[in-house]
C-alpha cells in the first residue's frame, strides 16, 4: 500500500514508470501521482482507467511555487497519510557541439537538473517523513561520473554532464542529513534508455526494461542505497562487453 | 617569462597569490593579472611597486560580458604575447545552517562558483592558446568531493560543496577537451586557509602557505595534474593526523 510521486511522467523514462508502477498490484502500489509541467493525454488515458491509483498532477519542477502547491494538492489526496516514493525523474539534456567553450545551456540544465530536484524534494519533503518507505530516487546518469568522464568524452553533452554531478552532490547532501530518520535518497543509473532524452532506438534498454530494474532499486529494503549512485541490474547485460554494464553496481562519483 | 592571471585577487587567498607570483624573479614571471570585481587598495599599491609587473584588471566573474571585456584589455597589455597561467580563484562559500533543505543559496554559489569559472575560462581560452605553460587552475576544495561527503558533513555549506562539485565537473570537460593542445585544467585544493571565506584563525595554512604550495602544483612541468584534483604538498602537513594532510596526492571526486 505505497504511494509515489514521479515527476516528468509525461513520456519516456517517467511515463514508463508509471504504467510500471500501476502494473503491480494495487496491495502493493495504492497510489502513482503523474507529476507533468503541461497536459499529457497518456497520463490522462491511464488516470481514467486505474480506479483512482494514477493521479495526474501539475508540476514545473524548475518553479518552486508550483511544486509547493503540487505538495498541497499530493497533500490533500492523500488524507492525512504520507508519500513513500518520490521519483525525481524530470530532467533535461542539452548539448555543445562544440565542446564545452561552446556551452550556453548550462543555466538551463541546472534550473531543471539541480535545483529542480532540490524544489521538488524540499516541498515533498514533510510528506516523506510521514511516508513508510522514505526513498527519493533522482534519476542520475553514468555520464554525470567525473571519475569515468573520459569515458563519456564521446558524447557532446557537458551541461547535462555538470549539471547531472551537481545533482549527484545534492543528492548526497540529502542522504546525509536524513539518513537518520530512516531515509534512502539514491543516484539512480537507469541505464541507456531507448527515449527521446536518451538514444532512441541506438540505446540500450527499453524505457520499461528501465523502469522495472529501477523499481528493484526502489524497492530494496533498508538503506543499502542511501548515498549511493547505484546502475541498474539487467539480466543478459551483466557481462556484457563495452561501455555499458548493467550489472547492479555503483558507479563512482 | 611568464604570464599569470589571478581572479578574486582583493584579498584571502587571490591576493596572497599575486604577492606571491610577484616576489619571484621577473625572469620566472613577467606579468601578474591581478582580476578584482571592485577597486582595491591593495592591489593598487601592488601595481604602483611592481614596474608595471602587476596590473590590475577590473572582473565580475558572474557577467560574461566583462569577463569579455577584461580579456580585450588583458589582450592589449599583452602586445601579441600569449597569457600563460590562468587562476580561477574568484568564489562564493555560503551556509545553510538548517541542512539542506533550508537552502536557498545554490542559485547565487553556482552563478559565480561554476559559470563565473566558464564565463572567464572561455573568455581568456584563445589567449591562453598562444600562451606557453597552458595551465589553468581551478580553486577548489576537499569539501566539493562527493566521495568523501561524509567525512565534510559537519560542515553547512551545501551550496558551496554542490557548486564547487559542479565546477570540478566543468574542469574536467575542458581538460578532456583541451588536453592535445597541451593544457592542463586542475581542480586544485590549495587547502583550509586562514582567510575569510576559509576558516580565519581556525584554520590549517596561511594564505602564503596555500599560495606556495599551490604554485608548486601550477608550476610542474607536464600534464601531469589535467584533469586532476590535487590537494597541496605542506612539509609538516603531509602525514597529519585527522581530515587535513597536505600531502600531494589527488582527492576522489
Amino acid at each position: 500500500m505505497s504511494s509515489f510521486l514521479v515527476t516528468g511522467a509525461s513520456r519516456g523514462f517517467g511515463l514508463a514508470l508509471v504504467r510500471q508502477l500501476v502494473s503491480l498490484p494495487a496491495t502493493d502500489v495504492s497510489t502513482v501521482f503523474a507529476a507533468t509541467r503541461g497536459p499529457s493525454a497518456e497520463i490522462d488515458e491511464l488516470a481514467k482507467n486505474s480506479s483512482g491509483r494514477v493521479v495526474a498532477v501539475k508540476l514545473d519542477v524548475a518553479n518552486e511555487a508550483s511544486a509547493k502547491q503540487a505538495a498541497t494538492e499530493v497533500e490533500a489526496k492523500l488524507e492525512g497519510r504520507g508519500l513513500d516514493v518520490l521519483i525525481n525523474n524530470a530532467g533535461i539534456c542539452q548539448y555543445a557541439p562544440d565542446g564545452v567553450k561552446s556551452m550556453d545551456n548550462l543555466t538551463e540544465s541546472f534550473n531543471i537538473n539541480v535545483l529542480g530536484v532540490h524544489w521538488v524534494t524540499r516541498a515533498f519533503l514533510p510528506l516523506l517523513q510521514k511516508g513508510n518507505l522514505k526513498k527519493v530516487a533522482n534519476i542520475s546518469t553514468s555520464l554525470a561520473s567525473i571519475t569515468q568522464a573520459r569515458a563519456a568524452h564521446y558524447l557532446p553533452g557537458p551541461a547535462y554532464k555538470i549539471s547531472k554531478a551537481a545533482m549527484n552532490a545534492l543528492t548526497m547532501q540529502y542522504a546525509l542529513d536524513h539518513e537518520k530518520e530512516g531515509f534512502s535518497f539514491i543516484a539512480l543509473c537507469p541505464g541507456w534508455l531507448k527515449t527521446d532524452l536518451g538514444g532512441g532506438d541506438m540505446a540500450d534498454l527499453t524505457p520499461e526494461e528501465g523502469a522495472k530494474a529501477s523499481l528493484d532499486i526502489i524497492f530494496t529494503p533498508g538503506q543499502k542505497y542511501n548515498g549511493q549512485m547505484p546502475k541498474v541490474f539487467v539480466k543478459g547485460w551483466e557481462n556484457a562487453k563495452g561501455p555499458n554494464v548493467y550489472d547492479g553496481t555503483n558507479v563512482p562519483w
